[in-house]
């Protein structure tokens, strides 16, 4: 049985650079966790720093997750959605900047231990560059090495993941994709580094989200988290999982299962416009679709498919799985 | 019911720059009719001149279509195979080209009327430009209005369909997508001048193949021909029909339907290391999936969901549809 | 001479989805109005409704622009920034909402009118849709041509000019590209009706930008309005211009000269982590750099350049202009 | 000084799908190498296995390299253009034709030695997949690393140069950015292998070039040789050198400078309709425009932006460079 969480903020407002006061209304964080855990099979939840958790709020927040049996899966630290971090946290030109980026992770891992969560999500989003000679890359990359390591050592009991993006809020971002973010965590020579596939992000990358799961595993076992949703592959849409791609899903959902990967399926969307709780819970029902699917006996026949390797019987087995029962009779 | 047809060619041999020799073998003609027709439910093929029909075997490939209870549904002139058209047909910078590629489009309009064929699918795929500082855009596009306008005339029996790609084999296409091609088809001043959307070519050029559906029929009725493939946007793949897309076919079957579109719903595959047929195969059964999912209820659910706008409720919709039967008691 | 003008708000505070509250501190009109003003060869801007200009401070906004010498280019009206746009504003699928937003157009021309400016610069960039099976293509793009006409009619006096996108911040705009724009423009069948090409659009939409604005041009006289920016290609980045485009933006110019455009160049970025006014003025400089290389010598040669289509050629004359003076002695 | 130097074939005949016998004449092999040898700055080629060395012709090509004093610089074996390699070299399924991968290889750097050539620069072009479900991509990839094992430690006085490159002819390639096949590198342990970069295919998929330029040779100084061509970012147009981009090649050529990389800066491109020899000049030309304009001074200057990050005095300093001259004044 997969275990599914979804990222809390994800129920509440949203917004963007033209509408920045958001395209909804916020909701208290007491009933974004009640709604959280109204989702058939949402068993977790993942806490944005500032956003969601704070060292002044961290010991609430925990009473209201015990309240309804969600468990913490993971803090994200907010090196984004403050001025400081405009241009960039772990990658700041300001050493001052970088030491701050730093306190803030070992915040979220404190807070992590208080939560007994496990893992700390570093998504810094503003690492990075805009500009054709603005980014020192030598010196910047290393930065977010040391950086890492620095906190991984600190807190040997919480497991540090990378994720990765290619673009936004930078035209480039430093951990821009699988392979690139994997070097720099085996740089840390760590074991409790490792790395978060998004699959908005991954696709945005131009890669075969399966193929950077197997990539992940295969070289340090360094595939810790999941994040989940959807996008037209040139941008980071955070749309319902499956409402764009479809037999791409079902090659991760299968490969996931083959590694025996063993942490959560989160769900990590922008319902701008949308009810936020349905369209969560649209991304849960369809993963849990798939697993479904994914019984021992189409297990077996997918490994075979993928060692043939002929395209018209892989096509002509996922046409038999859509099209299912009498409609075809 | 949809009338399904397929490009003869694409049971063929196929090659790229890199491998000029193919990767497959030939096949003999009539090889490739009797294969097209043991296809269910294909009722009609498309040929392309120089590679399947010339004035010299238009007789004996009639016969041969005749033979199997195949229409011949569209020729589709060679401007793209032959040294003389590297830099350009109709838009070619030699006025002796551009005359060649008006009486090679003449020659093909003559097939037609032999093989009671109704259509001309021009696909001039060498017209456009590679470089910056390359075209003079004026002159050009207006040379391509100028000969189907010219062909549309001498042949008022004859359809003219435009077919649009937005690049390949040039880096930009004279025809780009279908609000540029329409414009042309427009300017004709000819109601027997209209437009084909491959979805392939739709994909690439960032278009959604519904919407580009609903412009050709809206603004004048222009929408005559349709290829299907597939693949993953950035590049003509050529690819089984539904092998990376999904709903946006089930938006574009459903649209077609509503428009009434009344032409043939032909198969434009380039099966480079697959087994031909059994690619073939497998795109015309994706789309009949499709089409027998389309009954009257579902139509009207659609219909209701289009003026909605809601999408969760979309979202939901497909996903019931996707997974139904036993497989999610 | 090219006139050369700045959208106001560039040298303002701007934000994205993940720092809402902006990158940098909001200047006071004013301060804005002085530092476009200040900007050499600089002499008009563009205001946005809400943002910029409303029916309260016209006056007083219109006295600030005068005391500075600068003209008032264009009105944006906002159809983006407020809540109540969040699901469209001409394609609505209330009908309420797309009263308003018409009367939101017409307030903008009437501003305009005090202003003596003689354009409004239509961007309803929350037209369009997100999500497969959202979107009644056929009504909503009538909609926009209904009240584009309306405003059009009431309003002889003022060109309306509609600027195009292809996403963001939905993932599929209505007024996509610049052909699709043009059919809605000529649909109205107003001469006072025509279409804005903002460069990083354009390119982000797949477009060469200069074959835009010859499309435009000759299919009616179309080309109302210019916005620049750069960007990589695949998103709206809207920075300096030249910092990532060069000889892309000689072809536009090139061609702007050769159309006879006789409108404004205007500037139209998101300086997030700039000094707006340095990157302004870096926009500027670099459009100024081009016009200055485009003598009437050279304007012969490019002339000669398209109309040969030699891409050596071409890319050599561009080589000599990069490198020019003692460099390559 | 650079070293300059040109992959031989692109002076002669190419082809695509659609005009498969190729848009121009092919040339003898001795009239390239004697144009080859014409452009002034080039000392150096490099040849492709079948298309212009094999075992047989070894001897006389060396000597018509020697006659016109050229080096040979990279072997690159023929693994993509051959039907047996149509399912892959490295990554077929058939452990037949991975041993004959192999082989072809093992082959290549015995001509290597023959030709005092130091470099086998290994595209296995037909490695990757198509299709969803259609790759087992454990065992592929490690399928790679063996063979590349095996040959660099059976010719430890060759280096081995894997050129990454995201798609075409297959849809996903296996070695596809330098991040991941930097990974494969390094997982053979030999010190004689290292990377290509192919600035085309670094742009295609997405990467910043002179990032993956120190991204090699800062994880293990793996940057073993550099390609240069051009294209519009989302396919391998192989154009001419600065026909498109220009400040990233700025970029790129510091940082090449910067890192100290000792290795050849070589032509690879696709002239489809050009004059192959104009063509490769062209690129030569564009990038000694640059090396002049790298003097100490502006070495100096790029370190400190490059340092301080300020986009508007990096776009400054650029616009100041290709402006140069009177015209500014």
């Amino acid at each position: 049985m997969n275990k599914y969480s979804i990222i809390l903020g994800n129920l509440g407002n949203t917004c963007d650079r033209f509408l920045s006061t958001g395209y909804k209304d916020q909701l208290p964080k007491a009933e974004m966790i009640r709604q959280a855990a109204a989702i058939p099979g949402v068993k977790g939840v993942e806490l944005v720093g500032s956003w969601d958790v704070t060292p002044q709020n961290v010991d609430e927040v925990g009473g209201l997750l015990a309240k309804h049996g969600l468990s913490c899966v993971s803090i994200i630290p907010d090196h984004f959605s403050q001025k400081r971090w405009g241009r960039g946290a772990f990658t700041a030109k300001d050493p001052a900047i970088r030491a701050q980026a730093l306190e803030e992770t070992m915040a979220a891992a404190e807070m992590a231990r208080k939560l007994k969560c496990p893992l700390i999500n570093l998504w810094p989003g503003q690492d990075g560059y805009d500009y054709v000679l603005q980014s020192d890359f030598r010196s910047e990359r290393r930065w977010t090495i040391e950086a890492v390591k620095a906190a991984a050592k600190a807190y040997p009991d919480i497991r540090f993941s990378l994720e990765y993006k290619p673009k936004e809020p930078r035209t480039h971002s430093t951990w821009a994709r699988a392979a690139d973010t994997l070097l720099v965590a085996k740089e840390t020579g760590m074991p409790n580094v490792g790395v978060t596939i998004d699959t908005g992000h991954s696709m945005t990358g131009g890669e075969n989200m399966a193929e950077a799961a197997v990539l992940l595993t295969d070289f340090g076992g360094k595939l810790f988290h999941m994040h989940f949703n959807d996008n037209y592959r040139s941008w980071d849409d955070d749309m319902i999982v499956g409402s764009v791609h479809f037999v791409e899903f079902i090659e991760l959902l299968f490969w996931l299962k083959e590694l025996d990967y063993p942490g959560w399926y989160s769900m990590d969307q922008y319902p701008y416009r949308e009810d936020g709780q349905g369209a969560l819970r649209a991304s849960v029902e369809f993963l849990q679709g798939i697993e479904a699917m994914l019984d021992a006996g189409a297990m077996g026949e997918l490994r075979e498919l993928v060692k043939a390797g002929d395209a018209v019987r892989s096509t002509n087995w996922l046409r038999s799985r859509i099209f299912s029962g009498a409609r075809l009779s």
